[in-house]
């Protein structure tokens, strides 16, 4: 079973990361590129079977390890 | 409009980050991480209003900076 845990910032958090890019962009002639915003997505294999068990601890992987709870937010899907 | 670039390493490419963070998960007693794989989203704002070519323009981005085509494969999605 697969657990895809989507990590962005929180609305309000200045993403550095993404501004550099979108000025790396306009640089490379895309002048249309107002702004970025980068986010992470983490798939992690699981030996589980049951998906509701694999979906709490993912999201418990989440808050310990994959995401930064003051300034990121995270979504989990679980794949079969 | 926003185009949504999925960028993640082609299967077959070691991932070290990956494994690493499936160790790091196991040593936190999540023993069911078998293994892990990471990728990344980068969200861009296009001063454009033909989503035809925002998805042609950011393909063109992934090509030419956000992705690295000889390891990494990429998804373009747009958004209104």
């Amino acid at each position: 079973m697969k657990a895809i845990v989507n990590v962005r910032l929180k609305k309000g958090v200045l993403d550095p990361q993404g501004r550099a890019i979108a000025e790396a962009l306009r640089g490379l002639g895309f002048d249309e590129a107002a702004d970025a915003r980068v986010g992470k997505v983490i798939e992690i294999e699981l030996d589980e079977t049951d998906p509701e068990r694999a979906a709490a601890r993912a999201k418990e992987m989440a808050a310990k390890l994959l995401a930064n709870p003051v300034i990121e937010s995270w979504t989990v899907e679980i794949a079969a």
